[in-house]
């Protein structure tokens, strides 16, 4: 931690950072022809590729632990949770293909980890398109030391209501691996074709269409309190929609039909993350979710990711020690069983 | 208006509300085998047609002047502004078609605002797949008594961003034509087909993609300010995410490719509704835009609207006359220029 910091500050566990490994072209190749790898420029900087396509410009942080400790101390962030890039997920595979890379991709992050066991920590990924396996690797990936489990919102036209993935979710939280839910393989894109306009608009409608598959399709009625459930980028549009969602489940029957309790009233059974970037949304993100149900999540280090981890909420809650507090660590803490 | 509402109390025009006309059966089928029609019950309610099969049910409201007009005074609504359901915007017609088609659904618009002059007003609706036809169809419904205009977000992959929209915007302008832009044929809708999702999820973020393509291809840069473009039910997305937006802008070349100026700094080209249905929300969406920015919008007579017009901008801003008056009345005079 760098000596400019307030020892008195509140620890910073950021919940939600991402990994690329530095996978060699072969190594995916022979997993799938659309399985990514790294190039490396060898200046610190790289490409993810998908075959010969350029996928997306990246930096050394994202494959190097020794560059992303050296960020970490740069930003203030003591603790940090990694996760698979989504274009990693394989949803699309054979599942066989998919497990074997899953397992493949989760001992790489655990090497990214054992650089700083104290520092980094990282969620597994599963082949989410076959059920049992990817029950299998959760509980091989907990034994092996992975601490949560990072999932895309949909297995194509499965969203999160799907029995199978819901299965899934009850076997998470009897394992007691808390569930990162990522949004991914973005709506509309055809329609999105620049400016980055499937993260701006779709990630967001994404990961609000996943908590509204839970909600409307009843699932929480079924699955156990267990379950930590942590939807990203503070649930994307979620919480400024939800006086909608109420009233559209009050005055239309189909709305309501699968769902016996206003909307709203199961915002106690998720959490989510901060990466929000506005002040005075994530206030109003606190306000529906309550201070002890969202997490510092940053989506470190991607550009599109926080710049400053916790200076939105240090900006949002300055008069506020306890919240703050929440937030940067004691909800990560408790969450995901920390000391 | 009823005699119930104190005097003191600021007008309520509601700049956003739908009507669908008393269609028969052969007159949409003479137009195009999609088109809408109106199968009258008899008993106060109806639905909405597209050859045989039901595509909404409905409430006399919706076709019927007088059952609007009982229904506002209920409701404490002094003047509505009423356009399409989207369901007849035809967009995906042949363009005469759809031209000889927006013309008649304009005159019927028109015979319902007849049944009482003070009270209600119609926009038009534009073939908007034929940028010369829509251009002349505003001109002659501004001549016919038609006071604005309502587009649906996009005409299939051409968005708001589209030259053709972008010259017919700066037509509008020209005729001092304030538009109301509206979500429609919605993305996603193949992962959404229970518990109105499209309506909750994707509509919102068809709203937000809207408002970016406008921002980041630098429309706004090249618009005549005095365009008065309205964003339905309170700009979707947009003002929730428009801090993730200016992020990206920030860090990502691809962001900021054709837009010179922070996302954020155009916030002063365009106007919301306020169909929100969330007082901390309401609340957020005004200091982001500004409380000259948000006008009443009630998407009335459907249940996903406002089931008491008004009465979340009475709670927002309880302690705030002047911000009630500017939303729910002297915004709209303003934009509409009504007197």
């Amino acid at each position: 931690m760098s000596a400019a910091l307030p020892p008195t500050r509140p620890r910073r566990i950021d919940i939600h950072a991402h990994l690329f490994p530095r996978i060699a072209r072969e190594d995916a190749a022979a997993a799938h022809p659309r399985a990514p790898w790294l190039a490396d420029h060898g200046d610190g900087t790289g490409h993810i590729m998908q075959g010969d396509e350029r996928f997306r410009p990246v930096q050394a942080t994202l494959w190097d632990p020794r560059a992303r400790l050296e960020w970490m101390d740069a930003a203030g962030v003591d603790v940090q949770f990694v996760c698979a890039t989504p274009v990693m997920f394989g949803y699309a595979w054979d599942a066989a293909q998919a497990a074997q890379w899953a397992a493949r991709m989760n001992d790489h992050a655990l090497a990214f980890c054992a650089a700083a066991p104290a520092r980094l920590r990282a969620l597994a990924q599963v082949p989410l398109q076959d059920v049992e396996a990817a029950c299998r690797e959760v509980t091989r990936a907990r034994a092996a030391g992975l601490v949560g489990v990072q999932i895309g919102n949909h297995v194509g036209a499965k969203g999160l209501d799907d029995p199978g993935i819901l299965a899934f979710l009850a076997h998470c939280a009897g394992e007691r691996m808390p569930v990162l839910v990522h949004p991914w393989d973005m709506m509309g894109g055809e329609r999105m074709r620049k400016w980055m306009l499937p993260w701006l608009v779709a990630m967001p409608a994404e990961t609000h269409l996943g908590i509204l598959q839970l909600i409307l399709s009843g699932a929480f009625e079924m699955l156990p309190r267990e379950l930590e459930l942590v939807l990203a980028h503070g649930g994307g549009s979620f919480a400024w929609l939800v006086g909608r969602v109420d009233n559209a489940w009050r005055r239309r029957d189909i709305v309501r039909a699968d769902c016996p309790r206003l909307p709203s009233s199961y915002c106690d059974r998720f959490l989510v993350d901060s990466a929000i970037f506005d002040a005075g949304a994530l206030r109003l993100l606190v306000e529906r979710m309550g201070a002890d149900r969202v997490l510092l999540g940053t989506d470190a280090p991607f550009p599109l990711g926080e710049e400053h981890p916790g200076a939105l909420v240090d900006e949002a809650f300055a008069h506020d020690a306890a919240i703050r507090a929440k937030i940067l660590c004691a909800n990560a803490q408790r969450v995901f069983g920390l000391a």
